[in-house]
């Protein structure tokens, strides 16, 4: 256990952050520059989160195929990173490049994967023939590397871990239809209800989409210091690099067409969010259908007591552990600290619901709960045990979603002029939303000016009435959208 | 599906085994050097795997902890690998080196870890301050790079994935006990029951053993080639990277000490060793426990029977597939294949058992069943059903044991010179058991002469009696141990 006193948030919102990944033991920094060690806790989060998504993502699919999992290697030969124009100048700029091996100087350099577009696609064009090859449905999860100059703690780290799926298809409503499932039904879907976390969705704009796309879709969510985070993006590829890749199949009628693509992912930096929508200056706030542990037991007594009270309290552990799993409830009997020093500890790492037991509760066949969220002691019969532990779970799942849900309509606001949104952002933060011409020089104004950008084009976008001008050039707008500083 | 015919083992051993891997889809090469993409059938064979080990690894542990997974970076910096003399002579050679990041030549290089101790226990180091922080026990589920020139698809890859396990502990008794429970509980168990592969166990010679380690103990099995296969390897630190780390812990009297430490680690090459201990001329054979597919139902019907056989087909499968899990079952119902071709395809692929139905079946109320081990059709009674796929699943999980214990025994010879050593590990092949006096000076002789290797000092080795000669010496024999060609 490592010292404990995290800085408030209202203090210091990095500090605060920083400190909870660190005291809560979730992640470490490594003798690597940028680069961080997730430590058990951690891993056991991403753990919870990725098995559900890699369920969900198995268990659906387009063209009566399912998604299924495979894996590319992690280095990828200069030239083949560069056949797709765009793509290569969005990435290649901050890639780790191995130009040794074995000893020897390399002929060509190999890029460590910043994503596996050019390295998948290359194998599509030798697997993909006929139209009886498609839709390939293919998700990675997997390791990359992205050489970032400014690296926080699981929100930007020089190595981090995603899932990556890349897809292809016979037409271009297939491909799209696979790329917004994935988008609502899996990532959005996800998000809000196992890591609570409600978001705005919709497309990026044209200056902050994905380095080879058509079209990138995104879920941007807000944290609690009013600053707004990417979750997950979808890309529409078009027909991008099954041009650069040759990545061609036979109709039904013998002719020879290029697929269509989609590429998605979401990867560790959704640990960053859950700590940063949640948490507070106790610690760590987990939602309990991701958290590892679910709920733990401290027992309280004076020492002539200590036998009956474990006694008892390990009762409660069998019954819980039986229903929960053995890993998802802990009994803190540990003797050399205090109940009240174990609150806070298990308060610090998350921890969504605390049962007590001492001997008066025994007594009185009771045991009293906590849930980390609200900090009222209530006392339930021991007959009732695990109905009221899943209840509390449940509600509490559903509370930490509601507030933060709240928390984002309080923070939505509207500006008609760059002046306003300029003193929106900088004193209360959040989503406002600003009519806007569409155009990549206006947004460029905007974010120099109050450091805001478009975070999307909502799929429900208002239609602004025709005198609606745009905040940067005074134009008519095309749409009104939400700008927010952003992670 | 790829062209069909895989080339006889008999006529070329290494060309069925690349043959196999194709065409089953297991994996295909990539382009670079060296690399293999492990395709969706091929990973879900490893994610079967993954999912018992990490399952077993998760549940036993030493001093009262289970063990847990984390993750650790990719990049080790040069200085870091350097820290214990003989690992780095190891390793360092066959390392892939970042030199260029972002754009700019690195201050110090960076190596793709070719195994993790350095990176982690510099981290040890820093987390364990006293007893209380022992046994640590971590595990890590990760991708690693060795620049292999010789390079075989599963067998030896550039880039291979594994898990590696890392403890460390107050008594070189715990971290010995931890040491070989890994390899007998956990590994041993898991290659014999689930893989169905005999193997021979013991520790490694002084010029087999890990980088680094004190004693390395290692798994050893046979292919039907006659050649042996290291499975995967559990080592014994001792203290010598805790005093490269500074790794120190303060005992319960105050002292500061140095732990003891362990690692180990199987990889994707228990695919290849799956594929070269059971397979055949039709193709794959898998042990039903880790087949993805467990049972595969062909309808077989002429054009005006088709809607009644297809649907006492669906039938069957939805009984099976809720008894063994939707992806477990397939029901193959293409219009474009004949029954026969059917039939081939998925004995390329490996699935253990075939059930057939046609209309006489569905008159008798039958199913056909073959196993993959055995080309009897048998008749069962419908009612019947999944009683009897589960029952010739397990029979055939038997079989595969029994059938390749068998080969183990029929391969199994002893050899007093040097001589007759070398002619039956040219002829037949196996594991040679003769007199060695233990220096490696004459382990290396016999390779030279032989090719064969010590394999192991196995756990149990003979005494040998006081006048058996070393067969390259002629100096008193140590033990009688095990020599093979070996992977």
């Amino acid at each position: 256990m490592s010292d404990r006193g995290v800085t408030p948030m209202e203090q210091d919102y990095a500090a605060w952050y920083t400190d909870i990944v660190l005291q809560a033991e979730l992640a470490d920094y490594a003798p690597v520059r940028g680069c961080m060690v997730i430590r058990p806790y951690g891993y056991a989060l991403w753990e919870a989160i990725k098995d559900e998504l890699d369920r969900r993502i198995k268990s659906c699919g387009v063209g009566g195929r399912y998604h299924q999992n495979a894996y590319f290697p992690l280095f990828i030969p200069q030239s083949l990173l560069q056949k797709e124009a765009e793509h290569v100048e969005g990435f290649a700029p901050e890639c780790a490049v191995v130009t040794y091996g074995g000893g020897k100087k390399l002929e060509e350099p190999l890029y460590v994967r910043p994503t596996s577009e050019t390295i998948m696609y290359k194998m599509f064009a030798k697997w993909i023939q006929s139209w009886r090859d498609l839709p390939l449905l293919l998700n990675q999860w997997a390791n990359i590397v992205r050489w970032e100059l400014r690296t926080r703690l699981f929100l930007r780290t020089l190595e981090f871990l995603w899932q990556e799926g890349h897809t292809a298809h016979a037409t271009h409503e297939e491909a799209l239809k696979e790329c917004l499932m994935i988008l609502n039904d899996v990532y959005k879907d996800f998000v809000e209800n196992h890591l609570a976390i409600p978001v705005l969705s919709g497309r990026k704009s044209e200056g902050q989409k994905f380095a080879g796309a058509v079209t990138t879709y995104t879920l941007e969510a807000l944290m609690q210091d009013g600053r707004a985070l990417q979750m997950g993006t979808s890309h529409d590829l078009g027909q991008n690099f099954a041009h650069a890749f040759g990545v061609r199949f036979q109709d039904k009628d013998g002719n020879l067409r290029y697929v269509w693509q989609t590429s998605w992912g979401v990867s560790t930096r959704l640990i960053g969010a859950v700590i940063m929508a949640h948490s507070d200056n106790k610690g760590l706030v987990l939602p309990p259908r991701i958290a590892p542990v679910k709920c733990v037991i401290i027992p309280i007594y004076k020492s002539d007591e200590k036998e009956k009270v474990l006694s008892a309290a390990h009762k409660l552990h069998s019954a819980l552990a039986e229903r929960f799993g053995q890993s998802a409830v802990v009994l803190d009997d540990r003797d050399q600290f205090k109940p009240g020093w174990k609150f806070a500890e298990w308060e610090l790492r998350g921890v969504p619901l605390r049962v007590e037991i001492g001997p008066r509760d025994i007594e009185a066949s009771q045991f009293v709960l906590v849930r980390r969220d609200d900090p009222s002691k209530l006392k339930f019969p021991q007959s009732a045990l695990t109905q009221t532990v899943e209840h509390h779970l449940n509600a509490m799942q559903n509370a930490l979603y509601e507030r933060a849900k709240r928390f984002l309509n309080s923070k939505t606001s509207s500006a008609d002029d760059i002046h306003t949104l300029g003193e929106i952002v900088d004193s209360q933060g959040g989503f406002v939303f600003a009519p806007w011409c569409g155009s990549v020089q206006c947004e460029n104004t905007v974010q120099e000016q109050t450091k805001a950008t478009v975070r999307c084009i909502p799929f429900d976008a208002k239609e602004p009435s025709p005198d609606t001008k745009c905040i940067a050039c005074g134009k008519p707008a095309k749409w009104i959208v939400p700008f927010a500083k952003a992670y």
